[in-house]
């Protein structure tokens, strides 16, 4: 399958936008005082399900047949996909399966059960949860929904970027988190399209730096034992996404575990936002390299904002 | 002073607009699920200094002559007065003064410092705070912009209804917090005038219900000894924002402190948004009196964000 293009990109949001939120970009003076840069914050923690993985799993489930509708969706996720999938299918009227650790927090089982999937439980391995996966879709012959390397998730993903840039014009710089990659990547096709000066930049936490190790081997270097507060940056690069990566993006900032927490708070007391670590990432990629970024216009997608309330690292 | 008129309100919105955020207007399913209601939230703790005062600081200080310009702006305030009236001062380059009791939380001494504004201590109580004030102001010749009880505050304080309104139209009811009443007279001042049929309700805090007490009374029984923690809403009505209100406000929603915090976790929950008690105050109401809006379109004001992120309600 080739990699999504613009027309790709735009064909999802127009699919898409009836069913998504369009989400405001925010600027605060504080936090470019603090940066040295001019910063666009694209809040897709406002998003439905709060996170943007609402855009790409609602793209994904709109392209399904009649057929493939009938028979309905399945994914794993222990985060913000498996959500975002329950949702959109249901929206659609489509059956969702999502398979997920016994270990997930409350929290997030409750998101997905609330929005009307069935969980399958499993044992919290990466290969207890494809086996349960297999067997879902043998069972019910439900579509198979990956949560970041496919393309119409690259390509929903991407729709973020879309209306950022429609929304405040020339960038110099997009920062977007990077775990698994297709969030970055439907970035940067989005942006490297309409903007080709336009510096596409990945922030990736230092304890789980396979992006940036990956993209400097170049080859997929699978990450093993990824130790981050940010949940939603864990997984390693796909088929898909390192190649869009390989070719359009500029740099990967890592970004230390206490930098993480530090920009969650500033996001948070300073913007009047609740974002995820991961989120928090982005920001926390100028906050390491403020040289690259000084005096820039710089669009920064703050990614999700699916937090535990009653655990909150500056306390912990 | 004869009470603002719409006109007011529209004269300081065009003179406040370049220097305000024009904040989102931002819905939730699960929030209009809870409710049974369809709410558009107003989210002023999205503006510049984390609150709606920035409206109301920002007109006062901009009708200032140029003599008064020169001598400065004073106020007393434990609040989101005293940041709004510093930055407000400071985007004119006109000096503040800031009497502030000498118990107020860090947090926001040091968002009045860090806008440029003097800090004058004082001892906790109202009297110490008059007498610092009238010292300030026989020493600097500053104009004293008080905190709601005044026509330029109120009618800045209006500017956030009316940007609701210009975005999602007909409403059957406004909800806004209630503490001295300045958003809420603002706010029934451009709702009514607008839209005859539209409800404007107040949210006060059961531990702080003066104003509830005093429209049934038909005069100010000023508040004696609040307990809440919705700290913006302690003060009394004051003699402009009391016949306003008895004018224009349908009723007022008194909310016990249990739902405040329920209702604040909610909000940073499921909208991902970080929101003060006295904010929170008003989706309280809707939670309190579900009758009163069941089905209904609600614009909803949250008031302000800045919280103390150390120490969160549910998790002391």
């Amino acid at each position: 399958m080739p990699a999504p293009t613009l027309s790709d990109i735009r064909a999802a949001y127009a699919r898409i936008q009836p069913h998504i939120h369009r989400t405001p970009v925010l600027t605060s003076q504080a936090l470019d005082a603090l940066c040295g840069a001019h910063i666009y914050f694209k809040c897709e923690s406002l998003q439905k399900t709060g996170a943007f993985k609402m855009r790409g799993a609602t793209n994904a489930v709109l392209l399904l047949s009649a057929e493939q509708a009938e028979r309905g969706v399945a994914t794993h996720s222990s985060g913000n996909h498996g959500a975002a999938l329950a949702l959109a299918a249901r929206r659609r009227g489509v059956r969702a399966w999502v398979v997920m650790p016994e270990n997930a927090p409350p929290i997030k089982r409750d998101a997905v059960a609330g929005y009307g999937a069935t969980i399958r439980e499993c044992a919290p391995t990466l290969a207890a949860r494809e086996a349960a996966l297999e067997e879902v879709v043998a069972e019910t012959g439900a579509e198979f929904i990956p949560p970041y390397d496919d393309g119409r998730i690259i390509a929903g993903q991407g729709t973020a970027a879309l209306e950022l840039m429609q929304e405040v014009g020339e960038l110099d710089a997009v920062v977007a988190p990077l775990g698994g990659g297709g969030l970055l990547a439907g970035t940067a096709i989005a942006v490297t399209s309409l903007m080709e000066e336009t510096a596409v930049v990945g922030a990736e936490p230092q304890g789980a730096d396979d992006a940036y190790r990956s993209l400097k081997a170049g080859r997929i270097i699978p990450m093993e034992d990824p130790r981050t507060i940010a949940d939603g940056l864990r997984s390693s690069l796909g088929q898909h996404t390192f190649p869009i990566l390989q070719e359009r993006v500029s740099a990967v900032v890592t970004v230390p575990e206490s930098t993480i927490i530090t920009a969650m708070r500033r996001l948070w007391e300073r913007m009047k936002i609740v974002v995820e670590p991961s989120a928090a990432v982005a920001l926390g990629a100028l906050m390491e390299a403020p040289e690259r970024f000084a005096g820039k216009r710089v669009g920064v997608i703050l990614s999700g904002g699916n937090v535990d309330l009653d655990h909150l690292p500056w306390l912990e």
